[in-house]
């Protein structure tokens, strides 16, 4: 038999061969670091045997695939300790991930983080026994029968699930046998770097009606150089995790006795916060947008007729007992209705169209309390809302002016390449979650794609992550632990209007429905918060820092001095901290570039008589002497560097 | 007998002699005008006869007591038409009030404004009549009996509830009898300029538990050219509520699918607010408040050291059904509680005080239905809210400032002659409605006559207005119908540190409680709107105009050069408008002119030659050709111009 390897090279063997034998055929290393293989386009074990002719590609560690099947086999090295430390536990699911791998066991009481030191230590014997890892298949009644035999529950329950000819694996390694479909190493003592990072409660299937079990999560990599970089790493990320800076910066703070998912936003949080809203309400000002200013609660009615009481109660916050009282109230998950109400106060041409309505709205959702984080997943949040309802011929002008107005913004903040583009549709077989108009989804999702092309936009598709109401674009970014989330959405809405019956008249006299767009320019603030916090470790640039300079006097004799400086920088709307604490100016200056700010002015005799100040700024570090005025007015440029691209846009238009 | 005059003057008489006699003796005239009189310090009836000496003063229209004769009597030809128009109906009660008088009526069907009309005619006739009015009194038992065979089941209910020793009387005009303490005129005749004015609903005795009547409200006065000048008045005020004028010039709009008390605030409103918000904002900060975003609902927990579940709960939303649910949450009424969490979340030294802790903040109250209106009364509103925190010897000195700044917005917003001020005092007798600490309250209260004092504040004290933590004071106005109403207050609270166990290290390092001041500055925002739109009538100074400047082109020729102005004015932070349609330029002239703009600039082929505008300001009216760049930098400074208490004031702490 002839088996083709990736090379184009060919290797002839006269007699069936397992997949390791060839590789290790084709060199010693190559047999030592190999992980798994694709064997004519599939990913298969390495143990599988070859006995025709076949295209061979031998995955290591470096093959994303190669990486699933070292760390899956960690996962069962895993597994097995826990089950020698731990008999009672019983084993769920086991799976790689893209950041290592999880195991999630039902235990009697919740694993700790202060277990994981003994756990690591039991697989290092594992290792060290160098255990071979063994495939083997079992008919449906035999593996149920092995399975209840070791009070393997969950086990028992996804054998049943299995479909009718499914093959049933098993992989071995000692005394430990897990169902599994694989591919894995072929030996405990391939694995060599590995690390537990974490527990975590998780339910079964994920679903809170089921039973909460215990997640450990672990990764592992092939050379303990890696590891100790990804651990490194990982270590940063935990610093900069916005749950754990934002509180030590003084960002925000939260209470057992307010409740989670309700953050506390402080001074400094605050003063980010209103930098950002002013910021973004007048760069949308700018692209043709007014403002509504709504109520955040209303009675069932409204929520009736925009489908929310059908599609999304659930996640809505009710006021009042439905069974005993007449009008029933409820906090708003989203700003729409409320925007169509205001369209609807007036007559509308198409003259008027587009008409943009814009709101810095807060919105509830009723969350379940295990998903809270931070400054992510809450129960209130602030969006920057707006509903764009235009004549069909307009939305593609409109939807590609809202992807320029938040590139716009994510290149103020810094972040556009922190970011890409997921194109959510809506999932057929679950009419359930949406309006159920196939026709009206397809010819949507197709007319959007157009637009996403003729934009030029580089985006994936995604089913099933739709709103209820109609296709969207989300802006995802990933947060420093590596999980992805959306920061902001634009959606195109075929439904609504209909719903509300708002219209405008037609050059032709004749009333129509409009389109509409929902769109965010900068997301929810709280989580853009979370996310510069983690972009900026806390060194919030210049424009939205909120301080931007520390004076420091060196003794009380320049208080004065300072405080003058203090009120001609903040005239001209510098933001401006001073430490007149009676400490050392050595202690003052450490203790200042803790907090990260942009600029430190040192303020002694000298700088007073020379009225200059000596500057320290965080990018270039001591900067010596500098005239006061010189200083201020790099201070009123820097802080409008964020508008170039805007002002940029005002004098092209000008021409 | 000697009978003293009110000039010092006195009358001798040799016989008892009725009141309306003296004063027909004293002058014709007087005898004519006399509507009640005031007997040695007590009103009473023109009918008294005087049998002894005594200080008599004769009572006109002029006089207050006189007027509430004369309107009391009108109140009564009113329910005497009624009557006999709709002979069914019961009367309830009927007084003078300060704008006139109403009488409440239960009715098989609520009375109209369109029924008005009818019952003046018939007051018309009842007044040409002439019918003397007659007043006599009864025994209780027969006072009963005549009202019970009259149906008159109100009048019952009244009599039952006299005091065993009172005096029943009843004044009687042609076939009408009420029971009435009087004063009233002598004759009906006398009634000639009246007029009635709306009908509304009215529970009996305000209790919304009680049978809701029908009421009309009139007025009447002795002459018919006051009547016409009030009413005109009356008309003048109609066309500034800001329930009418607000929706007509599109600032806000309401729904019934939203519900009551929930105004859905449109673009021109939204900027006037934005416009507030950002001056405020920029304006406390520069008086040394930081600012907070705290969440707008938390758990009961909070609500319950506050103590606003004890004393507020009725006035609160909860979420949730506190019967079944473990965690309940509720709305925030107030927020006091949340600053107090974020005040806590850090160490406090003495030297760190005073914090001031700042918030654009929205709140919400659990209003019954019947209490709703426009702007004012509403479920949901945002408040300009702050909390103090002090040491005690601090708190006159921030007391002080407090009311400076709020007394430098409202020069700002002009209405700094239209406010007064009262001192809010607690109700000793309804300790339930307080927290209940006697001696905290009068020393507080003592403590705090005397800061007004220092200030030289022009105040009035109320008992049973303060709030349940502590007095206040209070900034108070009058709506254009005359309804006094608070705008804002600040408090002294002695309690709430206590329940919060929040703390401060004093310079002998013992931990101490501080004084909270509780504050707004420019009050609740939609209020404060509502307000302005009723000040103004909507001709807005122009730092608020939505729309400062509305450009009118006069041929489609000119509009680039109109856009083109329109960017440059934007660009130098000037709100503009174009109108761009197909009209005569009279037309626009004619249309924008109703719209009270601060200016309109005249656009076409002359402005356009010479780079200039023609200008029609509010103020001036035309005032011709004025050169582009001068007319932009009229428009910065004037918008400037509220600022200049402000820039004063950091101009003197420079110096």
């Amino acid at each position: 038999m002839k088996v083709t390897l990736k090379d184009g090279s060919v290797k002839e063997y006269n007699e069936a061969k397992a997949i390791i034998d060839i590789a290790t055929d084709i060199s010693e290393g190559l047999g030592r670091v190999a992980c798994a293989a694709e064997l004519n386009g599939e990913v298969v074990d390495l143990r599988t045997v070859i006995s025709q002719d076949a295209e061979l590609n031998i995955l290591t560690f470096n093959d994303e695939a190669g990486k699933r099947a070292y760390r899956h086999t960690a996962s069962h090295i895993m597994a097995q300790a826990v089950k020698r430390l731990y008999p009672s536990v019983k084993l769920a699911i086991g799976p790689a991930i893209d950041t290592g791998f999880y195991y999630d066991f039902e235990t009697e009481s919740a694993l700790k983080d202060d277990q994981l030191k003994a756990i690591e230590a039991e697989m290092k014997k594992i290792i060290k026994e160098k255990q071979d890892i063994e495939r083997f298949e079992l008919p449906r009644n035999e593996a149920i029968t092995l399975m209840e035999e070791k009070g393997e529950i969950y086990k028992v329950e996804l054998i049943n699930e299995l479909p009718e000819d499914a093959i049933i694996s098993f992989y071995k390694q000692g005394e430990f046998v897990d169902l599994c479909a694989g591919p894995h190493l072929m030996n405990t003592k391939a694995v060599q770097a590995y690390a537990l990072l974490s527990t975590a409660g998780a339910y079964w299937r994920g679903d809170e009606r089921n039973k909460m079990l215990s997640r450990i999560y672990g990764t592992a990599f092939s050379r303990k150089s890696d590891l100790k970089d990804y651990l490194n790493q990982l270590a940063e990320a935990k610093k900069r995790d916005h749950n754990k800076l934002g509180r030590e910066l003084g960002i925000f703070t939260t209470s057992d006795i307010v409740g989670q998912g309700l953050p506390l936003v402080m001074p400094k949080g605050a003063k980010i916060l209103q930098i950002l809203q002013r910021y973004v309400e007048d760069i949308e000002e700018n692209w043709g947008y007014e403002f509504t200013k709504t109520p955040m609660m209303a009675k069932s009615d409204l929520f009736k007729i925009s489908g929310h009481w059908d599609h999304y109660k659930d996640g809505m916050f009710i006021l009042g007992d439905e069974e005993k009282e007449e009008e029933i109230y409820a906090l708003r998950p989203m700003t729409c209705p409320f925007q169509y109400v205001i369209y609807k106060a007036t007559q509308h041409s198409y003259r008027d169209l587009p008409v943009r309505l814009s709101e810095t709205s807060t919105l509830f959702r009723n969350e379940s309390s295990g998903e809270m984080h931070g400054l992510i997943r809450l129960r209130q949040f602030t969006l920057s809302d707006a509903h764009i309802i235009c004549t069909p011929n307009q939305v593609e002008q409109e939807f590609t002016s809202v992807v320029e107005l938040l590139q716009e913004i994510m290149r103020a903040l810094g972040i556009e390449d922190d970011v890409w583009y997921r194109f959510s549709k809506w999932d057929a077989e679950r009419t359930d979650k949406y309006i159920d108009n196939p026709e009206a989804w397809e010819s949507t999702q197709d007319s959007m794609r157009d637009i996403l092309n003729n934009i030029g936009l580089d985006y994936y598709e995604a089913d099933g992550e739709a709103a209820f109401y109609g296709p969207k674009l989300d802006v995802q970014f990933r947060n420093v632990h590596g999980k992805e989330d959306t920061l902001l959405t634009i959606q195109i809405d075929f439904a609504l209007a209909e719903r509300f019956d708002m219209s405008y008249v037609d050059k032709d006299n004749i009333k129509k429905r409009p389109f509409i767009i929902h769109r965010s320019s900068i997301g929810c603030y709280e989580r853009t918060l979370a996310m510069l916090i983690e972009k900026y470790a806390g060194a919030f640039p210049l424009w939205m820092a909120p301080t931007q300079v520390k004076l420091l006097p060196i003794s009380e004799k320049n208080h004065d001095y300072a405080q003058k400086i203090a009120k001609k920088l903040r005239s001209m709307g510098v933001r401006v901290d001073i430490d007149m604490r009676a400490e050392k100016i050595g202690y003052k200056i450490r203790e200042a570039r803790l907090e990260r700010l942009p600029y430190l002015a040192i303020i002694g005799q000298e700088e007073e008589e020379n009225t200059c100040v000596s500057v320290r700024s965080r990018e270039k570090g001591d900067e010596g002497s500098i005239d006061l005025e010189a200083f201020a007015k790099r201070l009123v440029e820097e802080n409008a560097t964020k508008y170039i691209y805007h002002q940029h846009m005002i004098k092209e238009e000008d021409e």
